[in-house]
């Protein structure tokens, strides 16, 4: 059975926008074992969508179609449904009441273009049980069409809440792939390879993948089979060979961030944390945070992005800082020290550094970091070279300060700094 | 005259890797007034690749073709190609020489599988003049076929270099269009559309986009014309037009972000601005200090996530704390005042709320936010109600608190709370 994939907008055919949704989907559809035959990416422009909803009835079982189904008048994918399928827009009453309250709700003014949210193809099953999201699905004797919205976020929750388990229950492949992903930090990509040459013939039903995704690696592990246990054992002992070759570089799987990690670890150590930050300017912090719940094991941060505000908040020795400059090893010591300190907290972590493109020095050019960690009576600390650009150094210097709490908490040694 | 983009890949239908190259050909086509009408993307299977094709012939005069080319087994375009265009391959023995001195001078072993590259269909003309890299045209009458790499580094050089030289050749588009971005923050696209109804009748000549970048709203003008110096003056008539109409929700066009429109306005006005968050855990910060060259204005960030931080390292009374709530107005604003007094700052920037998912209470549901700004000793405070998850509700009160520092800049309103 033949599934594809139609990606309507504007921005999409004219390089504007890149698209997440056909990717995205084709990805998800798979891992179902339902492959996609093509993607096709056309404007808001009725006689195109028209075109190729044609086609796709012709041939395909499944046709997922995201974007053009807002209040605005250049989305057009309803009505050219409506056309090209022969199936006249109904007003949907309880839908347009729904409408109206979940716009309340968010405080939102009511928009006369929000009726045409409403006007629903004869014979449209509306996806969102919430009514939140715009979509619906129809079909025309053995083929199936699911309209998105263009929205990622709201696209992907439908796919997955709805779409797949209808498509599902219409037509079961048989053999199912299953995937793992590991994410490892620390290590390049051309050492990761070097490692897995071995181990590609030794696992022989087993497919890797690597992909870098900055400034972590991720390495998939696809396994094909029909039983759900087989494949389970197959994947389990791919992980376990991996983690072994691997080690301490593997820090988290599938969902897992290196930032739940830690909260995992810390709330299980019963640890609370404090951050001092200087070049990062708050990120540690905000993905610390980005975790549900982590207030029982984060308990303040010091943006300290001034070199008076390092001696204020910190207790940083103006001395320390004239004498070794504010983007020193000696610094950074400090730092953690007077953020575990003030704040009472199990671990002080702090990082200072140059995330450039301007304050760069022949001896601590761009990329200059240094980390450090006040545990106990304990002081660690190391200097790091990062490349690339600002944001790159950021979330870099943010990685490795979180990596080392992890490596800390789990008794293993930290990344090796220059 | 039609222009349509073909991609070739399995890793494009199968979520592995998103596409580069229709993304960045349809900009780039478009650019120069060559509107792309499709883009479709297909596996490497020949049956696949040769019905798009021949659809493609039959409609489009321009026709551009990546992926496919290389050495392996899967790179399956130029045979495909050659059957179902009905052009035998002939072996280009001066390409082969070519072939075989590029890859001793790269230091790279002769393999057997390389003189796959040097058979081309009949009438190719090679693309690349160093011929480095894969890539061949075909005419067939007024149909021009472009077949390029897939990957987007050498893509990219032959689409501008070679490819969009020779469109323009046998096609000059007459009116080529430029576009502007004008970036909205604070109200909702329905209400955007219902104002921009009047204004599409007045300005014939231009065209809009709206496209929710949250929790911004992005509006793209586009206008077409013959002369620089005229479009220049109609983008501008338009932008003005909606700067008006919108009034001080838009803050900012094309590339620049709001925490770049901030940092511009306090270094102007040569102010120093220094944050406290609870409920962003550092995400103001963050995206303060993304900014080059920052520090001239940003002193310092307090991420004051457990109550007894917020006392000890703002001031903020235990009692206010323990009588109005740590999410509540009387902190907030003794927040603001706080970090302002303690960094010495002209502004004081204060965010506290609830991100949820758990958290909330009936009076005080998740996503309800407060944000107070201190400057000299005037304190305004204001109440909001975000809706979406943790991320979304973080990410917005980042962007409303900047709004705030830039609205108090330039002497607007607040957006007002609830």
């Amino acid at each position: 059975m033949l599934t594809e994939i139609i990606i309507i907008g504007n921005e999409l055919i004219s390089g504007k926008t890149r698209d997440l949704n056909g990717w995205y989907a084709s990805g998800c559809l798979l891992s179902y074992g339902l492959e996609v035959s093509e993607i096709r990416t056309v404007g808001d422009n009725c006689d195109a969508i028209s075109s190729v909803l044609k086609a796709a009835v012709n041939r395909s079982h499944f046709i997922i179609v995201t974007g053009g189904l807002g209040p605005t008048d250049d989305d057009r994918t309803t009505e050219t449904v409506s056309r090209t399928l022969k199936r006249p827009l109904l007003l949907d009453r309880r839908l347009l009441d729904d409408i109206r309250n979940n716009t309340k709700k968010l405080g939102l003014p009511w928009s006369p273009s929000l009726e045409k949210l409403a006007w629903l193809p004869r014979g449209a099953k509306i996806l969102d049980p919430k009514r939140e999201m715009c979509g619906f699905s129809l079909s025309k004797g053995d083929r199936h069409l699911y309209f998105l919205p263009g929205v990622p976020e709201q696209m992907r929750k439908l796919l997955n809440r709805e779409v797949i388990p209808d498509i599902l229950q219409i037509c079961r492949p048989s053999a199912i792939p299953r995937h793992r992903l590991l994410k490892a930090y620390g290590m390049s990509e051309s050492h990761i390879t070097d490692i897995f040459k071995d181990l590609c013939g030794k696992l022989k039903v087993v497919m890797f993948g690597f992909y870098p995704s900055f400034p972590e690696n991720h390495i998939t592990i696809t396994v094909r089979g029909k039983k759900e246990s087989e494949i389970e054992r197959e994947l389990n002992r791919a992980e376990t060979e991996i983690r072994h070759l691997l080690g301490p570089y593997v820090f988290a799987s599938d969902d897992q961030t290196m930032e739940a990690v830690v909260g995992e670890l810390l709330k299980e150590k019963k640890m609370m944390l404090s951050v001092a930050e200087s070049c990062t300017g708050g990120l540690i912090g905000h993905r610390i945070t980005s975790i549900p719940g982590s207030s029982l094991y984060f308990d303040r941060g010091a943006t300290v992005y001034s070199n008076k505000s390092k001696v204020e908040m910190l207790g940083v020795r103006q001395e320390t800082i004239d004498r070794y400059g504010a983007v020193s090893d000696q610094t950074v010591r400090e730092m953690a020290k007077g953020i575990q300190r003030i704040a009472k907290t199990d671990i002080g972590l702090a990082v200072t550094g140059i995330a450039g493109p301007q304050g760069g020095t022949e001896d601590k050019p761009v990329g200059t970091v240094y980390i450090g960690l006040s545990v106990d009576d304990k002081i660690f600390s190391s200097q790091y070279r990062f490349s690339g650009e600002r944001d790159k150094v950021k979330l870099n210097t943010s990685e490795m300060a979180l990596d080392w709490v992890r490596r800390y908490l789990n008794g293993h040694p930290f990344i090796p700094g220059i």
